[in-house]
């Protein structure tokens, strides 16, 4: 809320024109496809939850100003417009905003939503707003670090009390079962190492050149493609070992930047409800629209991009071990988990995981990289 | 040469910092994988070219000097200094540079080859070069913009009299018969269009938005993507149409950056063989090593990338039409081809061609983008 004072030290969307450049060629271009929008809006549990949300809670909305932080398309924003709310703009970076204003004025609602197209850091409105609308997550919630630009977007933007749609997200963890996929990534990696093999032959043979002093780099780089980075996959629920584990909520109406920053580390206990082959872990959200404390909603709509919620586009993420476990009734997975932002691209995160079987194990410890 | 007085306008690698952060982000960070260097690395049509130009000419190299722009893994600098070079400066920008060194120490060359991680634009030597050699090459010869590099390269540093390897390029341009593979491309993007009607149905039906506004600029998008845009692709001999045509031949010992800029219109008369329909057109290239005037190579090695050469990495930039022309014998392809740098990425092009059949026909005029 715009009371909040807090110290904007994130990087994404600051710092110089050579950062922002080298974020918009990573980040940002691939927003202004009508084929990724359109990804999106075919993604009918993501659009079910929003339209759910605003539809059944248009009290809130009537006569009410929006903000859209990001609205692609305009489809948020059309949305709200239809909720009765008297004046939306409708926020864009990228040249998507040419399309998502021609989709207002067809849907005959340019009279009450206005398309801007700017970041949100340089965005300049002719006042505040009563409500937030965003659909900012990305992959295990804080991939592409968009929720930065909402809570700016709500300490410079929010009137007191205005509620923020979605308003709350939490973010699951939990062992999985799903050795076909894993052996399958296993292989690819395998595989390549012994076309490395090959191929150093070859140079030797062909080419008088000696590449075998390449060969624990180009490992490295191996390993780190096929097994430590996290891999987009749609789980169904029998994939799961044990209870998922809550690793982060967040409340939209307080949290702060260095809030959204990272998933500070958290200490896990799953025990294993029977005989499983433990394959990996896997990391999803929910996001829910209960409005603010002052503004309630008054159905209050769940988004679930869990295995139990059906396919999305944002799937599951998925941490596979090298080495699956294969573990008894009552084996004690013990660990910690936290997410950190890569070095090289703030957007992206690093899963970073330790892990314990039964206490008597060693640690082992693992960064998987989300690309 | 180094006498050739020329004003440097490429964009490529000049500009500001942001020009340069988004150039690094767009381009540059592939080339840091090793998994990328053992693509090239594995394509003996390339190896065979480079290895016999540099073996078959040790005389050019013994006791010499040799600058090699974007060495990558280090290979064509090793090679040089196994024929016999005094010392080679290896320049490459990524952190692939980490990589070469290693391969240079582990081949017992770091007496020779240094390897230097810098731009060529920032590049400081403690002296003049007597060869620079290079593989700068992109698909269709230009894409990728890196022959700046090299002119500047040989500007700054080399030697009057010195050589390049290579030393000269061809671009060929040819109509093509491949209606298995141009209906492949254009009933993907039939079936992009059915799913948008069935898409925009439902965005109707279930979300009360009309997208229809948006069709045509969705068609727009998916013409770009799958039709005008070129594909890659291995041709065989037997897919070309009558004689290929010369459309730029750049002689690397004199050449100025404008000369790499682009492919400047060229009119081009195909006459037809054989009964034959026409999908579309393609583009190639081939590079010669022939040294210079002063210091020419002993044997001349050609590197083609043509249909005739077998399989490249580069393979054939092809352009296909909407409709293929079904051509009697004697029909006569008349028209115009140039290539220019796109806006948006200066590293990339785009292909301007006009069509007139037999002179009776209107003439029709396309832009492809070389993505």
């Amino acid at each position: 809320m715009s009371s909040i004072e807090i110290e904007d030290t994130s990087p994404i969307m600051q710092g110089t024109e050579a950062d922002k450049a080298a974020d918009f060629a990573n980040y940002f271009c691939s927003y202004a496809y009508l084929y990724h929008q359109k990804q999106m809006l075919m993604d009918h549990v993501r659009m079910r939850a929003y339209h759910s949300a605003i539809m059944a809670n248009k009290s809130l909305f009537e006569g009410k100003v929006v903000l859209d932080v990001g609205t692609g398309s305009g489809i948020l924003s059309i949305w709200a417009a239809q909720a009765g709310a008297a004046k939306v703009f409708a926020v864009e970076y990228t040249d998507m905003a040419v399309h998502a204003k021609r989709l207002v004025e067809s849907n005959g609602l340019s009279h009450i939503v206005e398309v801007i197209q700017s970041s949100v850091e340089d965005l300049q409105l002719p006042q505040k707003v009563d409500i937030i609308i965003s659909e900012w997550m990305g992959y295990i919630l804080l991939r592409e670090s968009m929720l930065d630009s909402v809570i700016r977007a709500r300490n410079r933007w929010l009137n007191p009390g205005g509620s923020l749609f979605p308003s709350h997200a939490t973010m699951y963890f939990s062992a999985i079962s799903f050795e076909e996929d894993r052996e399958g990534k296993f292989n690819e990696y395998t595989q390549s190492m012994q076309d490395w093999r090959k191929f150093s032959e070859d140079m030797t043979k062909y080419y008088s050149v000696n590449v075998s002093s390449l060969t624990p780099s180009f490992q490295k780089e191996q390993l780190d493609y096929y097994i430590y980075s996290a891999l987009w996959t749609e789980l169904r629920v029998e994939h799961l070992v044990g209870q998922p584990v809550i690793i982060k909520q967040l409340d939209l109406n307080t949290c702060s930047l260095a809030d959204a920053e990272c998933v500070h580390p958290v200490t896990y206990d799953i025990e294993v409800p029977y005989p499983s082959t433990v394959s990996g872990f896997a990391g999803w959200f929910t996001v829910h629209f209960n409005g603010s404390p002052e503004n309630p909603a008054t159905k209050r709509v769940v988004l679930s991009t869990g295995p139990e919620a059906g396919n999305t586009h944002w799937g599951q993420q998925v941490f596979y071990l090298m080495e699956p476990l294969d573990c008894v009734t009552g084996t004690k997975l013990h660990g910690m988990v936290s997410m950190t932002r890569q070095e090289k691209n703030k957007r992206l995160y690093s899963l970073n995981l330790e892990l314990q079987v039964d206490e008597e194990t060693p640690v082992t410890k693992s960064v998987y990289e989300i690309p």
